[in-house]
C-alpha cells in the first residue's frame, strides 16, 4: 500500500460516527412534532380502517400506533426502572415486532386480528406513555446520554413507521374493490415542459469514503464509516419514469427471460407479474391506484411500487444497470436533502422540475433500488442487547434502497440512509435510476 | 314387496312438503323480528369487531349483516323488477356469497380487508333494504306465492348466519391473546343433582318416513319426504359431557390411532389436536374459552366445538358410534323443540336439568355429528336458478348435524333440519350423541 | 311394522357372510397363481421403472411387489410364531402401507426414493415368504381357518394391488414427455355396429337385501348383509362413452358452474380440469393416453379416468344423476361376472358388444361411481386388532364405485364389491352409468 | 485520486481474463479424461439409484449423465451446424437444465420421473456424442476458437456436475432408512497429533487485485478483475471442526435467536434444525451419515453440511465473523492449489495435517461459506445468447463460497473460483473457517 492511501485512511476514527444527542429542549420539541404527526396521518381513517392487514408483511394502522409507543416503553422507560408498571401486561406480547430478547412476538401475519385494543385505547396508551417521556425529559434530573439517545431513536423509528402506515394502509385499501381514497386531492397543475433527456454524470475511478458522517442522528447500519474502491461509472440524472417503463412492457419487457434475474423471472411467471403493482388496464387505457385513488397513468412521473427484479430487467432492457449503493451515495454525498417528502402533501411521485441535464430527484418521490445486497459495512457493531435486533439481523437476502420517498420525513432521510427490503416486496414505494460502468 | 309396504308408501305425495307460506302479515312480523335480533346481536360489539376475520371458513360481523340484506335485495326485490336501481353497484360482487348464477362472488378469505363500506354505511343499506321489503309486503298489491316463499327462506337464511355471526365471533376472538368476551355474565345457579347416567332409547326395526313434513317451513334438502329402512339401533338419552370426554383423553384418547378414522388421525398429528377447540390447560386445570370468555371446564356440560373426528373417535372408544340421520329424526319426531337456544341468553350449552333416564337435550345445546354424509335425498331436486345453488351444490364431503344449538333460534329448528359442516369444522356448537346397533 | 316385513328380515343371519375359506389345496393353487402374476405384469417394465412414483397417492412397481409380501409375512407367518425371524429387520418399516397398529410405516410420497432393496433383492424377498407361506400350507399340519382366511385375504389384497400397479404405474409414465408404452399391442378389430343408444331398466320401489351373500370370499366392508329400502328408480343400461362426454365438455361442461358440487367446481378451476386425464388435444383432434401409449380418443368407448365430480357434472346436465350403490347392487346382484378383465389383456375400455337395450358392461371395463359415501353397513364390525384396519378407518369422505375395471381381476370382482376413492381421484380406471329417480 | 493509485489500476487489461485455449490436442485429453470420470462415479451404483431424486434442487445421476452431455450437443456440435441431425428430438426438452434461450426446460422437480431413457440409453447417448466432439476435435479442420472455447467450457460443467451427483446422491440416500453407502471403505489411520490451536493470519489495509488472473480458464462470473480495498482483518489459520461445532450447540447454539439471522432463525424453528445436516443421535452419541455410511462423529474433522445460516451464527458465537470473498482471496491467491480432493478417495472433510499455526485446507475438504451474496464483479458482461445463462442469472439471493470440497476435482479449482448456493442450502460439503476485523 501506498503512504498516500494510508494518510487518507488513518482520519477515520472509529467512534467518530456516535453524533452527540440532541439537547432535552431539543429533544421534547421534536418527540412532540413526530408523536402528534401520527395520529395527523390517521385523520383520514374510518375506524375500521384501523385494523386493516392485506399480506402478512404489512401491519394495520392500529398496530403502528401501539408499537411504535411500546418502543419507547420498552426501550427508554422500563431500563433501569425495576418497579416499572407496564401500561397493560399482554402489550409487550401483543406490540412487541421481532425482538427476541424482549420475548416472544404476537404472530406477524395475525396482527389484523387484534380487534382489541380498540382504536380509543391505543390512544390513551399513546397519551400515557407520552406524558411519561415528556415527564422523564422535563423533569430537569441528569438524563443519561444513552437515555436520549433512545428517544431520538424511538422518533426515528416512528418516522420509519409512518411510512410504513402509508404505504401498508394503500396495499390494504386496493385489495377492496372500492378502491378508497386515503385522501382525496385536486391535481396540482402540470408543469409545462416537455420531458427531460436523461444525461449521465461520469465519475472516474477512486477511493471514497462511505457511511454516517457522525454529524447527526443515524442508524447503526450505517456505520461505520469505510474507505471503498470504485470503478469508473456514471449515473443517470434522472428517475426512470412510467413512460419509460411503458416502452419496457410494449417491447414484451415481462415476457423475455433474457432480461430477468432468474429468481425473479420465476416470480413472474408464479404471479403472473405484468406491469408494476397498482396498475390497472381499463378500456385500453393504463391507470394507478394512488393514495388519492385510482387516476389515469402520468408518462412523466417516476415509475414506483417496481420489485428489485423488475427494475433490474429495464436496466439490462435499456443497456445499462442499477447503481451500487456505493456509488449512489458518493454522487448524492454533497447534494442538499429536498425534494417530494411527505411534507409535499402529493404522497406520490412526480414529475421533474428541473432539466434533465442536471442530477434531480435523488432525494425523495421514489426510494431507488441499488445493485448491493444489504451487508454489514466492514467492521459493523450492532448495538448490544435486544436493541442491538434493530437492523443487525436482517442482514441477508435483502437488497438496499436510497434516497427517500413521496411518504417519508424530509427530516428523516440523509446521504447514508441504507432502506432495505426484499428484492420481490412492491409495496414500497420503489423505483430506479440507471448507472453504467465505464 | 309385499303389498302392506306399498300401501304404506304411496302416501307420500311428492308435493306435499311445500308449505303454504306465512301470510303478508305475519310474514312482516317475523321479518321485522328477525331482522332486528341481527342488530341487536351485534349491540356488545366495538366497532373495530365487525371486520374480524380470523380464518377463510369464517365471516366478519359487518359481511354477514350486508350479505344477509344482499339476500334480499337480489332474490326478492331485483326479480321481475328490470328497472330495480340497486343501493350499490359494486354490493352485488361484495356480498355475493357463493352464487355463481349471480356473477363472481368477492374471494372468501378477503372479506376482512374490507373496511369499506364501513358499519354505519352497512346499517343504512340493512335500512333501506328494510324499508323496500315492508313497503312490498305491505302495498296491497298482490304478491306472488314465490315472492312470499323467498321472503320467508330469506329470514331463515339470516337465522342461520345469526348463528354464524356468534360462532365466527367466537372464534375470531379467541386468536386474540386479550380473549375477549362478547358479553360478560353472571354464571346462574348450577342444578344440585348429580350426573346422570346415560340410558337408552331402543327401536326395533322398521320402515319410517324422513324428512321435511309439509306443514311449515323448510330448506330444500329436507325434501322430499320419503320412506326408509331401520336396522334396530338404541340412542343414548343424554349428550356426551364434557367429563365423559376428559375421560377419553386421560386414557389417550388423542394418541391411539385405533380409534380414529384415517383422514381424521393425519389432522390429529398435523394439527397437533389434544383436547377440543378451545380449551386451555394452565397450571394443571382445564379453561373454556366461552363467549363469555375464559371459564373453568365444567363436567357435566355437554362436550362442544369437536369436529366429526373426535366425535367419531370418542363413540368408537366408548364402544359405541355415532346415530346415523335417519336414526336421529326417527327419535326426535315427535318430541317438541325446546332446548337452550340462544334465546336462554346462556350462549354455552348448559347441564341437563331433566334425569337421565328420557330423552334430553336433542334439541338445543349442542349440534349433533350423525354418521351420515351429507347427501339428497332419493328424488331431491333443488330450485330453478341462481337459489338452486342454496345447499344442492354442497352435498359432497360434509357430514349431517342434527338439532340446533345454544346460539340457533328456536324458531329455525325443526326434528327434519339437516345441518352440514366438513368433518374436519370444529368452530360450531358442535358436540355428540352415543348410538349402538342391536 | 307389520309382521311380513319382520319375516323377510329375520332370515338374515348375522354370521352368514363369513363363507368358508378355500381347502388348503385351492388356496395353494390360487396362490401360486395370484403370486406369480404379480411377477409377470412387470414383465414389460425395465429396472429403472420399478421406482417410479409420480404422486403421493401412488406406489412404484417395486413397493408394490414388497408390500403384497410383506402382508403375508406380517399377517400369516409372525403371528402365533414368537421365534420368527423376519427376512429384514428393517422391512417391517418400510413396506407398511398404514398399519398403525404394527408400527410406524415408512412416509408414503418417499416409496420412490428407495432405490434400495434393489428389485433383484425384492424378488429374493418374494420367493423366501413364497416359500415359507406354501410350506405352512403343505405341511400337512391342521392349519385353522383364521390362518387360510388371511392368506385368501392376502391374495385379494395382491389382486387389488395388482390393479394399482398398473394405473399407478399409468400415472407416472404419462408424466414423462416420451410417453412410454407399457405394452404395445395392435388395436383388436372393431365392432362393426353403429352406437348403441342407451336405454332404461327401471326398477320399482322394494325393499333390498345388501351386501355379501357369505357363498365366497368378501372384505368385511360388504357385510353385514342388511335390507334397505329402494325407491323407485331407473338404472341405464350402457356405462357413458367418449363420444358422450365430448358432447357434454362441447357443451360447455367445464366451463359452466351451475353443473358441478362447489368443492368439484373449486378444484375446476385450480386444477384447470377441461378433459378427462390422460386426454390431449393435438391439432385439433383429441388423443388419449392408454397403457398401449398414444392413442386417438375412440367415441364409442366407455369414458373413464374421470373424477367423482366428473362424474356427477356430467349427470347433472344429462339431465339424470349417479345411482346409489343399493340400485347398482340390486341390479347387479343377479348378474354373471363377466365383462373386460384383465385376462382380455387389452387393458383398455372397450366399446359395447352388445345391443344397447339390454344391460351391458356393469361388470369389467370401468369402476362406476355411484352417489354413495363410504360408510359402514349397519351393524359392521371391522376385524379385530392390525387387520382390522384394511376397510374400516377409510369409512369417511370417499366414495364408493363398483362392478371392477379392464385391469381388475375376474377373479377377484362380485356384486358386492365395494371400491371406494376419493371424489378428486382420477387416475383409476374410473367411469359412469347414469340413473334417475321415477 | 492520488496519483500513485492511479497507476496501479491501470494495469488491469479488461481482456487478459479470456485465457487462450487448450491445444486441440490437450482438450482431446483433457475431455476423455473428464468424461470417463463421470461413469467411473457411478459404478458402485444399482440401476435403481439412478433414477433418484429427493428434492428439486437435486438431480439423479442418469439426469446428469446425460445433461452433460446434452451441453456438447447444444453448445458445441448444433450451432453453426443447420443439418445437424440431434440424438433425440426430445432430449432438447429433457436435459435442458434452465437455459430459458434454448427452449422449454423439463421441470426440475420431475426428473425423477423420467424412467426413460433407460440408464443403457443414456451412456449410448453419451458415447455418440463423444464419438462426435472427439471427431470434431481431431479432424485436423481449423477449429474457431470459441468452440474450443466451448469444449473446455464444457468439461469444467462436466466436473461440477461429478461433484453435484455426488452431493445429490448423498442426500438422496439418506431418505433411505438402509442408509445405503456410496463406497464402504476403511478408516485411514489417523494423524496423531491433537487438535491443533487456531491462530489468525493478519492482513492490513490495502488496495488488492481480484478476479481471475487470465492463465487458465475461469467462468465469466470470476472476470473483470478489478481493484477493491480491503479494511484491515485477521483469518482463522484452521477450518472449523465437528468438535468446535458441538461446543456451540452445546451451549445452546441452535435454541439462542440472538445468534441467529432473521431469516436463519425462522429456518431453525419451522425445519427444526438442531444439528448439522446428516448428523444423527443413537443412544446419547453422535453419527455422521457420509458416503461410506453411517460414522462415528469425529471431533478433529472439519465441520460441514451446514447452511449459511449456521455458519454466520457460529461465528457470532465464536465472537467471529465469516470472511468476505475478497478477504478470502486475498489470501488464498498465491496460494498452491492442494488438498483433499477427489482423487484422495476420502469423500470426507479430514482432519488437518498440519499444525495449526499455518493455515491449512484454504483448498478442498470443505466449500467455505463467506460473507459476499453472490454479485456481478464490477464491469461484469455475461456471454451472449444463451451460454449467458450460464450464470449470470443467478446473481441474487445466493452467497459465495470458496475453495472447493473433498468431492472436487483438484483441476477444477483455482483461488478465483466462485461458488455459490442459497444461504438455507445444506446438501453441499459446505463448512467455514472464521475472520476478524481488526
Amino acid at each position: 500500500m501506498n503512504s498516500a492511501l494510508k494518510t487518507e485512511t488513518q482520519d477515520l476514527a472509529p467512534e467518530k460516527h456516535l453524533a452527540l444527542p440532541l439537547s432535552t429542549e431539543a429533544l421534547a420539541r421534536e418527540y412532540r412534532r413526530v408523536r402528534v404527526n401520527s395520529l395527523r396521518l390517521c385523520e383520514p381513517l374510518a375506524i375500521e380502517d384501523f385494523g386493516l392487514q392485506a399480506m402478512a408483511n404489512t401491519s394495520p394502522p392500529k398496530w403502528h400506533l401501539a408499537h411504535t409507543t411500546w418502543f419507547f416503553e420498552t426501550f427508554v422507560l422500563k431500563p433501569d426502572n425495576p418497579g416499572y408498571e407496564p401500561w397493560h401486561p399482554a402489550f409487550e406480547h401483543l406490540f412487541n415486532s421481532y425482538y427476541n430478547g424482549i420475548g416472544t412476538p404476537f404472530p406477524r401475519p395475525q396482527r389484523g386480528l387484534l380487534s382489541r385494543p380498540t382504536v380509543e385505547e391505543v390512544i390513551a396508551y399513546r397519551q400515557t406513555i407520552d406524558d411519561r417521556v415528556l415527564k422523564l425529559l422535563e423533569s430537569g434530573h441528569e438524563t443519561d446520554a444513552e437515555c436520549l439517545r433512545r428517544i431520538e431513536l424511538g422518533l426515528h423509528h416512528e418516522q420509519q413507521h409512518q411510512e410504513l402506515l402509508l404505504t401498508d394502509l394503500k396495499y390494504s385499501f386496493h385489495v377492496n374493490p372500492l378502491l378508497p381514497a386515503y385522501r382525496r386531492q385536486t391535481d396540482r397543475p402540470r408543469p409545462t415542459n416537455t420531458k427531460k433527456a436523461n444525461a449521465w454524470v461520469e465519475v472516474d475511478r477512486r477511493l471514497v469514503t462511505l457511511g454516517a458522517t457522525g454529524d447527526r442522528f443515524c442508524f447503526d447500519n450505517e456505520t461505520p464509516r469505510h474507505r471503498h474502491y470504485l470503478q469508473p461509472f456514471a449515473l443517470a440524472t434522472t428517475l426512470v419514469t412510467n413512460g419509460d417503463f411503458l416502452a419496457f412492457m410494449t417491447d414484451g419487457g415481462y415476457r423475455r427471460p433474457e432480461l430477468w434475474l432468474a429468481d425473479g423471472w420465476d416470480l413472474v411467471r408464479q404471479q403472473g407479474w405484468h406491469a408494476p403493482l397498482y396498475w390497472r388496464r381499463q378500456e385500453g387505457n393504463w391507470y394507478c391506484y394512488t393514495l388519492s385513488g385510482l387516476r389515469s397513468m402520468t408518462p412523466d412521473q417516476p415509475v414506483c411500487h417496481l420489485s428489485y427484479y423488475e427494475a433490474d430487467a429495464y436496466a439490462r432492457w435499456a443497456g445499462a444497470r442499477l447503481p451500487t449503493e456505493g456509488e449512489w451515495e458518493t454522487v448524492a454525498a454533497d447534494l442538499p436533502v429536498v425534494g417530494n417528502f411527505i411534507d409535499s402533501g402529493q404522497l406520490h411521485p412526480q414529475p421533474a422540475d428541473s432539466a434533465g441535464d442536471t442530477l434531480c430527484q435523488l432525494f425523495g418521490d421514489v426510494w431507488e433500488w441499488t445493485a448491493s445486497s444489504y451487508s454489514p459495512y466492514p467492521g459493523f457493531q450492532p448495538a448490544a442487547g435486544a436493541i442491538g435486533e434493530y437492523n443487525g439481523k436482517f442482514m441477508s437476502n435483502q437488497m438496499v434502497l436510497r434516497g427517500g420517498s413521496c411518504v417519508s420525513d424530509a427530516g428523516h432521510i440523509r446521504p447514508s440512509y441504507r432502506n432495505f427490503f426484499y428484492p420481490a416486496d412492491r409495496w414500497q414505494f420503489s423505483g430506479l435510476r440507471l448507472a453504467r460502468s465505464l
